[in-house]
């Protein structure tokens, strides 16, 4: 049993629903007890967390109330969305009922896109079940669907109704999936100082052995989202600073073929833009390297070179936030310091990122 | 030309993008050449509304920046915005660029729909062209979807950022397309009082005549929605009201396999509601006649028997607003009076519909 008395519940106000509470619970059973006690519900699990808790799900919830998804990459499509809301419908949903996803990232992206065209919105509640979802996407309202070969093109903005973090699902992901929650903790930390990146990176080994070490860490990861979409849920103007190393990360992750897991190509990602800034004289060479170190421990093995440095332009190119033949992306002044930038992608351009990759 | 100055500007307050604004225009070329000038737009127009002003789009709007759209019931589909979509992005749209919607409510449902969840969101303009877009269904945000065998489950919340109402558009109806859209004026003028209906029961044939005599009651119409939707534009609370006419209107919708336009099953469906609450004393006999003489100027042949009286009861027991087996709708307790009430659709409910077509 982990002591979550520090962490008290987030609220997070929101222009769709007024606002949504994060809590961190440390009995799964008794929460998801609660939910059946409050309304009419119907779950949505991702089939590989059912078949883990299997045991906890079926002591209290009816079979025929659960929906398995298979929760990959390519059925996050509007095709899946209907194989989703068939099944509700087979299940009768009605408008008064409440989804309740337990699953990561693309159980959320699926569930909150079919909660938010289903009888023009049903209510969700979600338990975040990767790093990801629980240090970052639980908040923010964003549902991303894919569409042809277009990634992320359709969505809606859509929280859940309530959060509920819950520590022992950290025990059942792998370091992989672990090191990718660290990358985009890592990102909303760069973009505030530099002093939990730094304790982060002192205790980083730690985390993998106790996963309840990560639950700080977490914490913070969404105090730091939540003032800023409180600000700007759309995303429209503010929020846009949390691309910081997502324009990179997306095009690693695109000529990769999503073989590198988000928040890894998130980590390669911020240290490209933090040696453009360098490049581009935003950036010290002391704020530099103390990123790059702490980076470092994060960063998977990944490489571009002559051979494929244009698909990787290619991929930078297709970013929804392009002007133009420019590339917009998040640089760096320093720690806490980011600034939206319109970059020429010209030879000069590609030879920093060349230089970078030799150098790194 | 019409004298518009009376028809201020009506504005919108909404959740989703602060407010919005109802225009009353007497230039089409003007209005939309402005739109032109202010940012990057793709045009998508009802097929048969293109053919009608030709002319008029090709003098100035590049014919590649038209995206035509067949708005039938049977379009509003999945599949169908699927459609849109992929012309969309055939024309390179970008999320900084504003759609311009030209057509009625199906035209409206299917770029709304689309509006609402490319890029997460582009701004769209609405210029409504039958009078039950103009009326009604351009303010209040809703999109409808049609999925599989189910009407409208499927939408989302999203109104467009301008509306501009041109009444030369009315001039293309036809009688019956006048006739729907009078319905639903009149199905806002009895949640409100009788004044506004007398005044339009008085002016009814003239409005046949020259359809710019429509207007004022467009505009009246508009501010009566424009009062509740701006304190429940998500429909969970008193915008329930509106529902007036539509639970029965919509059952009569689907015995007839949409032959009848959907205002004048409305029309119908309000004669059914008042019948009711005669029946149950909330209305008086005094009421149920002015009202009655009022609707059957528009109303449309039609009639439930013995026959199909059981299909009509299966329809009504599919509505949204039912609670368990109960028929949710609102009934009138008077102009001006309507409440919500849920009934057991028994022998006795059965009898009473019967009895009502037996009379009128």
């Amino acid at each position: 049993m982990v002591d979550l008395q520090i962490f008290n519940t987030i609220v997070i106000k929101s222009k769709v629903i007024d606002e949504y509470k994060v809590h961190f619970i440390n009995n799964l059973k008794d929460s998801l007890e609660e939910q059946l006690m409050r309304s009419s519900t119907i779950f949505v699990i991702d089939e590989n967390v059912y078949n883990l808790f299997k045991t906890t799900f079926l002591t209290f919830v009816d079979k025929q109330k659960i929906i398995l998804i298979s929760s990959s990459e390519k059925n996050k499509t509007i095709g899946y969305a209907q194989f989703l809301i068939r099944e509700l419908i087979a299940n009768d949903i009605r408008k008064s009922d409440t989804i309740i996803a337990i699953g990561g990232g693309i159980t959320q992206d699926i569930v909150a896109f079919v909660s938010s065209i289903l009888f023009r919105g049903v209510k969700w509640i979600f338990y975040p079940t990767t790093l990801l979802a629980q240090c970052d996407s639980c908040i923010g309202s964003k549902s991303s669907i894919n569409f042809d070969k277009y990634k992320n093109l359709l969505g809606t903005f859509i929280p859940p109704n309530e959060i509920f973090i819950y520590p022992h699902f950290l025990s059942t992901l792998t370091d992989s999936e672990i090191k990718s929650g660290i990358g985009e903790m890592l990102h909303y930390f760069f973009t505030d100082g530099i002093d939990q990146a730094l304790s982060i990176s002192k205790n980083y080994h730690s985390l993998f052995i106790d996963r309840n070490n990560l639950l700080p860490y977490i914490y913070q990861s969404l105090l730091i989202k939540k003032n800023i979409i409180e600000i700007d849920e759309f995303d429209l103007d503010i929020r846009h600073k949390f691309n910081y190393g997502h324009t990179f990360g997306h095009a690693i992750e695109a000529i990769c073929d999503y073989t590198i897991p988000h928040g890894q190509a998130v980590t390669i990602g911020m240290d490209i833009a933090n040696f453009i800034s360098l490049k581009l004289n935003l950036l010290s060479i002391v704020d530099f390297d103390q990123m790059h170190n702490i980076i470092l421990q994060n960063k998977p093995q990944f490489s571009i070179n002559q051979d494929n440095i244009e698909n990787f332009v290619i991929a930078l190119s297709k970013d929804k936030k392009n002007k133009g033949n420019q590339l917009g992306c998040i640089l760096s002044k320093g720690p806490g310091e980011v600034e939206k930038h319109y970059l020429t992608m010209d030879d000069e351009f590609k030879k920093y990122i060349l230089e970078y990759f030799q150098l790194y």
